[in-house]
């Protein structure tokens, strides 16, 4: 876990003050729950294999007697520390549903906590931002999500960012053209999750060292060595029909030929609208037939956000409509995306614009306090931001450091009674 | 613990981004710590009668003979969630005071836990907001933070605050002028603090009947029943002298008359400084020679936030120098205020100055997604913030609730393909 100091904290706010506002402006809504849920939650079977990384927090007033009869960690916990946003989700509108929109546009920031060995890059507390239309079983929702997420990175000057976009009907239904029996579907698309990082070649040598049924592997090879198999496709119909094998159709293929019409027609001026095949615009979506995504709750579309210049996505996620209806006992519609905000809070390098107006005053050990807190309000109040700092012998070393952190402009208070009297001098290189 | 609706989360967070936004114009810088911290450090008597109410979390691996082997709760868990932020500033400050500027202005925002029984307006995940200067042993410091503290409250439209001030070496001194042996000082502090419940006679009372010095309560009691003694006093130079005992001095006043000095300097604009005693303008400061403060830490000045409608205190601080660098070894001058976030964030009545801005669009299950997607991305270039809602039998009651939530205007999605064909209606009473 981490210390956030000064100028990492204000890149972090900046970040999350950039996501919640854009998905806002895209009609979404801020909720929270709080960081620590029931154990039986937690265990509940929603989590997956990070429930096994849940930490657990022990029940309050044992005695040595409670702890001799346990036997398991359990029997000593009643509360733990959430370690996904989703499982709180779930719990959130069981509780909430009849106060929520009938489709309800959530937006989560929060921390959750998993228990894992320190290793370089991985926090045991990190940040999670998750977004959810909750109600909506039209392909409105993925519209809605995909041009808000987009915009979201535009937003944070992540520029280039394209969606990678497949659909979960769509690999069953080609596992089943291909002759693949549905109970090796699990598996072989867990060896298919992989063909980024062990080519066609790997996947095939995997399925077979699985023994899956050799026709279908014969027919997925066929298919998977075709020339055009590997790259991202446009997302015009044409091209995504042609990326498919031939003689397969699904009901998510025209889902994903209505979702590029409709991005294609929010991302330009509405005025410009025409028949789809004349104005065909660069639109940041390709379809990858071969995209799995791990998380065995997906019912629908899925996609992950990728950039040029990074080999790993920057978020992700799809429709699950079997989990968030869980506790209430009946499905409901649901589709998702994760900002992966650990990624990029890194990548994103704002030009501060408030910096001009953050100022710093230099004073000495007997410069009087009540001017130097006058002078100082009085810029506050013409809109600066101002710290005072006692001048050291170092001046140097301290004034690299505050133009770092987005401080433009120094003064020596001196003589100076007012604000307009300071000799103002620019900062930093 | 509690969720946040949408409405409540965007009340909070519009009053934490007030927080954060008014202190770090007045050159103060947010960080962040971890919300788990290692047991030892929660239990090393720093944290009160807190540490009791801390949740500790179960060591992760063990077994049944662990279990067996446990005689107290301790002995089971490594770590547990804060119940305070200034524990975790003291870790904070110890790793990292080589990285911080020689005078940190820090402010914290986050939550805290305390396993306390659940009860009415008492919650086991709360929030706190504390913002301290570290390092600074000078009269600046105070100045600085209460300053900057009276522009929160004014920020959040809390108008008429005003802070309680006394000073701990007062305290002291003045128990000393009535004659109690210093060993009896913390017992009649914590009588004193309750002179606003009990009153004068109920203080000399409970004195009496913990068999405090006779004399010195005698003292202390013709000093309680001086006609103008339970005011509280404005903050001049005469009023602080004449409120303290006759014949009694401490430095502490010396400090008192020059924090009035400068606020009073910083309150108003700056040419139009003159001599203090021509100016006398009324500024929110009150001299309360009776202000106790409960915790046993503070060493200098304390104060408290008070607003004229409401019977408890907004907010409180004050300086603790020994308390900072306990892990360094060193005494670390400080002073810290803390903002009642769950008190005040009722309190703050935001006129939705975006609201104006907020649009929702009202469609039939059969309008082309395509048609609603690119309406939204046009107004939300145009600085509006949408909201697609497919149109219900009971209209009334979803724009009612959309109004309550801040949005303004309403269009039904009908025929227009343009957003300025889009016929908006105001929302709301």
């Amino acid at each position: 876990m981490r210390d956030f100091l000064p100028d990492e904290k204000a890149r972090r706010e900046r970040v999350l003050s950039v996501i919640r506002n854009t998905y806002r402006a895209h009609g979404f809504d801020e909720i929270e729950t709080p960081v620590v849920e029931e154990s039986a939650r937690l265990h509940a079977g929603l989590g997956g294999d990070n429930e096994k990384l849940a930490f657990g927090i022990l029940k309050r007033g044992l005695t040595a007697e409670d702890f001799a009869a346990a036997t398991d960690p359990l029997d000593l916990t009643d509360l733990g520390l959430r370690f996904d946003l989703t499982v709180p989700l779930t719990r959130f509108y069981a509780s909430h549903h009849a106060e929520l929109p009938a489709v309800f546009r959530a937006i989560q920031l929060g921390s959750v906590w998993r228990a894992e060995r320190p290793q370089k890059g991985r926090y045991r507390q990190f940040m999670q931002c998750d977004i959810d239309v909750i109600g909506d079983a039209t392909g409105l929702a993925e519209a809605e999500l995909i041009v808000a997420s987009l915009a979201t990175f535009a937003a944070l000057g992540l520029s280039g960012v394209s969606m990678r976009i497949n659909d979960r009907r769509i690999l069953t239904g080609m596992l089943e053209h291909f002759g693949f029996p549905a109970h090796e579907h699990a598996s072989v698309l867990i060896t298919l999750d992989k063909l980024d990082k062990i080519a066609a070649d790997g996947v095939i040598d995997e399925l077979t060292r699985n023994n899956a049924t050799p026709d279908a592997v014969a027919a997925l090879n066929a298919y998977l060595t075709r020339p055009q198999s590997m790259e991202h496709h446009p997302f015009g119909e044409r091209q995504i029909r042609k990326a498919l094998p031939d003689g397969f159709d699904s009901p998510a293929v025209a889902d994903l030929i209505g979702l590029g019409d409709t991005v294609r027609r929010a991302t330009q001026p509405v005025k410009m609208i025409q028949p789809v095949a004349a104005v065909q615009p660069d639109i940041p979506l390709v379809f990858d037939p071969f995209l799995v995504r791990g998380m065995g709750y997906y019912t629908g579309m899925i996609f992950e956000a990728m950039h040029p210049d990074f080999g790993y996505s920057l978020g992700g996620g799809g429709r699950y409509d079997g989990m968030i209806g869980r506790f209430l006992g009946r499905d409901v519609p649901a589709t998702g995306f994760s900002i992966g905000f650990e990624r990029i809070v890194d990548l994103v390098a704002f030009t501060e614009d408030a910096a001009a107006d953050a100022v710093v005053l230099l004073h000495d050990a007997d410069t009087d306090p009540a001017r130097l807190v006058a002078l100082k309000a009085e810029l506050i109040r013409d809109g600066h931001r101002v710290r005072l700092e006692r001048e050291p012998r170092n001046l140097k070393a301290l004034l690299d450091t505050l133009a770092a952190s987005g401080f433009a402009q120094f003064a020596r208070v001196g003589d100076a009674t007012t604000a307009a009297e300071l000799n103002l001098k620019p900062l930093g290189p």
